[in-house]
Order: C-alpha cells, then sequence, then structure tokens
C-alpha cells in the first residue's frame, strides 16, 4: 500500500484542488472543493470538512496550500516576495498555521519588463514543479507561459525566476463575450472553441502584429455583417485575436532576452491547446506541462524544502 | 418668427436626438427620446408622440432620419452604400417613408486599412455635417476621429469619404469596468475621469507604444496592489490606456497616408476632451467640433441635397 505524506492544495479565486500525495511527490487522489470567492472567509472548516476522509485513513496529514488562500481575502496573508526568487526562498517563507501543520505558500511580486509592478499567487507553485519535472529549466534562460484568466509571462534563469508579466486575458475575453455586441448575445462562451476561427483570428494578429488590439477587436462583429463569418465563430474568431496579440506581444518583448527556441507552456488541456497553437502558428516551439501536475509538483517540492528546514 | 423648415434626428442604439430646424440649418429647439434599444421596434409610434408638439406649432415637416433607425433592427433597412462615397450619393440613397416626408439615411460601409469589413450608422451623417462646417475638409486629405462606443476614424479626400476604421474602446471600457478586477467593483464607472490618473495612462502608452493593450492592462490593478494608484482612479488610468492606445495606433496607421498635422474631433464634450488630450499627447494637433451641431448640419445637408433632388 501507498503511504500518504502530505495534503496539497490549490486554492484559486474560483476553484479548490485538493491533492493526497505519498511518497513519488505525485497526486494519489484528487478532489475539488470551492473557491476564494465562494468559502466566506470559512477556509478552515471547508478545508476540514473536505480533507476528512483522507485524514481519517492517514492521520492528521501535513498540508501545504497556494494560491489566493494567500491573499488578503485569504486565510492568512502571506506578503508577496520579490523577484528574483529561489525554490528554496519560497520555501522559507511559507506561513504556517497550526504549529506548522499547515503551510501557506507566498505569492511573488516584480517589476516587470514594462517597468509595472507585477504579482502571481499560485503559479509560483507551478513554476517550482516545472522545474522539478523539467530539469532542463534549471539551466540557462527559459520563457514559461502560464495560460488563464490572468495569463502570466514567467522568465526563468539558472532555475531562479527573474520576472513575470501579466495579460488578463482570459478575464478580458469573458468580459467581452458577456458585455459587448463583438460577440452574439446567445452564444455560450464555455463552448468548444472553433479550430477554424480560432485560426483565422491567429492569422489576422500574424498579417501586422503591430496593430493594436483594439483596431482589430471590431472584426468579429463586422465579418459577421458581411456574411464572412458564421454568429456561432465570432468567439473563437475573438479568441484567435486575443490570445494571438497576447503570445504575439509577448514574443516580441521577453522571447528576444531569453534566445530559446521553446517555449513552456504550463496550464489546462483547453488553454495549453490554444496557446500553443499560438505559439506555433507565431514562430515558436512549444513544450506542454499540465497545470495540475505541475501544482503537485510543486507543493511536493515546497514539502520537501520545508521538511529539511526543520 | 423664424420659421420650421423639417425635423431632423439622429437614432442611436441608446438615445434619440430629435432636432426642429429652420433657414440656418442649424437646430431651433432639441428633444430627446428612446434609443432604438428601447422603442421595441415602434418607430413610428415613438417618433408621432414626440413631434407632436412641433407639428401642432408648423404643421406637417419633413423629417429625415439617421443612426440604428436605419439598421437591421430598425424602422426600415437601409442597405450600406459602400466607400468612397460623396454626400450627394448619401442623400440620393435615402429611403423614403410616408410619399418622400420621411428620409431614413443609410450608413456606410467599407474595406478599412487592415483590409477587413467596416460599418457605420449615424456618424457618416456628423462627417457631412463636418464638411459644411468646416470648409476647409472639402480640400486634401483629413483624419477625422468620431469618438463614441465604437469609435470611428475617418478618412476625407476632396470632400469624399474614402474609407474608415472602428475601434470599440467605448464598448469595451464599459465591459472591463463592469466585469473584470482591473477596476474595483464600487467604482462607478460614469463618474468624472480623474485627468491626473487619464495622463498617466496616456504617458504609459507614449513610452512604448508598439506595446500590446493586453500587456498594459492589468497595470489598473497591479499599481493599486503596489499602493502606487488610488482605487478611486483605477478606471480613469483603465481609461488613459485605452484611449491612448487606440489614438497611438490610429495615428501610426492613418496619419501618414494623411500628412496633415490636425485631427478633427467630432464628438460629446466628454469623449472630444479626452480624445483631444490624448492626441494633443501623442503628438497630434487637433480641432474639436459639437457632435450634435454636425448632425444637424448634416441632417440640414441631406435635407437640402433631396429637396433639390425632387
Amino acid at each position: 500500500m501507498v503511504t500518504a505524506k502530505f495534503i496539497g492544495g490549490d486554492w484559486g479565486t474560483t476553484h479548490l484542488r485538493l491533492f493526497l500525495c505519498g511518497q513519488e511527490l505525485t497526486a494519489l487522489e484528487q478532489l475539488d472543493g470551492p473557491g476564494a470567492n465562494r468559502v466566506c472567509g470559512a477556509y478552515e472548516k471547508a478545508l476540514d470538512s473536505l480533507i476528512r476522509a483522507w485524514t481519517d485513513r492517514h492521520g492528521d496529514l501535513p498540508i501545504v496550500l497556494c494560491g489566493m488562500v494567500g491573499s488578503s481575502i485569504g486565510w492568512v496573508e502571506t506578503p508577496y516576495l520579490p523577484c528574483p526568487v529561489q525554490p528554496e526562498q519560497i520555501a522559507r517563507a511559507c506561513i504556517e498555521l497550526r504549529n506548522g501543520r499547515i503551510r501557506i505558500v507566498p505569492g511573488l511580486s516584480c517589476r516587470n519588463k514594462l517597468g509595472a509592478p507585477d504579482f502571481m499567487r499560485g503559479e509560483e507553485t507551478q513554476l517550482l514543479g516545472a522545474l522539478h519535472l523539467e530539469p532542463v529549466l534549471q539551466r540557462g534562460l527559459h520563457l514559461v507561459c502560464l495560460p488563464g484568466t490572468h495569463t502570466k509571462w514567467a522568465i526563468l534563469q539558472d532555475g531562479t525566476l527573474q520576472e513575470f508579466l501579466t495579460a488578463p486575458t482570459g478575464e478580458i475575453f469573458a468580459s467581452l463575450c458577456a458585455q459587448t455586441t463583438l460577440v452574439p448575445a446567445d452564444v455560450n462562451v464555455k463552448s468548444e472553441i472553433n479550430s477554424d476561427a480560432f485560426a483565422r483570428g491567429l492569422r489576422r494578429i500574424r498579417e501586422s502584429p503591430e496593430t493594436q488590439l483594439l483596431h482589430r477587436v471590431f472584426e468579429s462583429r463586422s465579418l459577421r455583417l458581411s456574411g464572412e463569418l458564421a454568429p456561432g465563430h465570432a468567439a473563437s474568431y475573438l479568441s484567435g485575436l486575443l490570445i494571438g496579440s497576447d503570445v504575439s506581444g509577448a514574443l516580441r518583448m521577453l522571447a528576444p532576452s531569453v534566445r530559446t527556441p521553446v517555449v513552456h507552456v504550463i496550464g489546462s488541456s483547453h488553454l495549453s491547446r490554444l496557446y500553443s497553437t499560438a505559439l506555433s502558428a507565431l514562430d515558436g516551439e512549444v513544450r506542454v506541462l499540465d497545470g495540475a501536475a505541475a501544482s503537485v509538483a510543486g507543493l511536493a517540492q515546497i514539502y520537501q524544502l520545508t521538511r529539511s528546514n526543520n
């Protein structure tokens, strides 16, 4: 029988993902729970009730939690750790609860390539995991893309997270689909992306990458008016324009300093596929890592590093 | 006593503006009514009840209407007239109702500078009015900006509307304020724009105009997190980023073909001020025309041209 060693959790704004982890530092079991926006501050109660089946079987396991659980609306606020940051620093900066049985991972801050303040919570743990799952990332300069509601573009140098940049691409896509005439009102945003319409949006970005997005997005309406785009494909075309603009701009801004042809993408299968398609179309080479696997590996890294600290 | 000659109306999506016009082709009186999204198709009834006081006094006046009243959800659908278009063509393409007593102005279509289909309804009438109010526009090449929910950038050559480009800047601003974490949830979008925060957004665009908007807009959140931007100024800063991106991109794309330092801005006083500030900050010279005055002058032009056609 495999022995459970600890419980890891990525507690984001809209979802909680809990992992029961063993010796191999991969998840034995997984379960989902309510995000930070739904627990109304009752993190402890929500957590204890969710993990009861695991603790009944395995006893009082150590717990490592990352994400919004450490934010100002979280269980306990962990200060942002300023970049550049090494994995050991993240582990050392965890805030301990219940006499060290629970550790909350800090988020990271930086001045991004444009000189603006930038922040992440949760992605730092996925990046730690990626360093463990993809040892090639521990040497040299690498560009990593973590697509999501707030897509993060991170630069790793010799295993240190140097800086990152946030593009709220997913949040803007959802907002434009829900609230504007760019997409027909009856379109379900969560429906499947049509790959042809998505690729067509990407091609438009590739044609003139220097054009500002504001002068492109009306096409998801005007092409319908002219009969050149099916109403049901407007959201997919818009997604191609947005992700294309994000990827194209990020490659131009960040890839030159990295000088590596491979961009690592860490995310859900759906978003990783869209970003990989965009990166390939815009001359990037791609290697995809599963977002949940990266979270588990990162939580496991922090569990191990904090154990060896004690 | 001044004699009323006709009634003009700009019937947009959200507002109807009616003008009682006399010999001088400027409005004698004005009144407001429900937009196309509120009359539920009952245009005739809404119009007749609104203008009763005027027709009681002045008899059955000719009526000229522009805007969404001529769209597929309007009173009668007027086909889009393809650019390049001269003023006389717009007058000739009006659709007549009530035996010619009511004329509905057609919208315009074009292939814009980016090769995409583009459309306008209502702004063509303001452009006609501008040609009348600003005779300098009748000779040479000119760039005209009509800021709004869907901002239009139009190129006039010797009094002919050559082409235009739509940026849904106002619609995207409203959507991002209402639905995203970029602006605090309790901010009233319709509140005053803070000019310092707006100018700060513009400066960021000016610093690196080639940066894509998606890599800028998270700043309206991150600067609050870092304590560098007051929560109440986030919407103003975001407005500066959006209008700055629109103006900067449009000047780069369209101004070279125009080779004139003056951009004419036609709109409401609020939006004209914001766009003028952005144009000035981004090296454009500006001349502002009042949007309602341009509508009246355009409707009057069409009234005169259709009279001489008969």
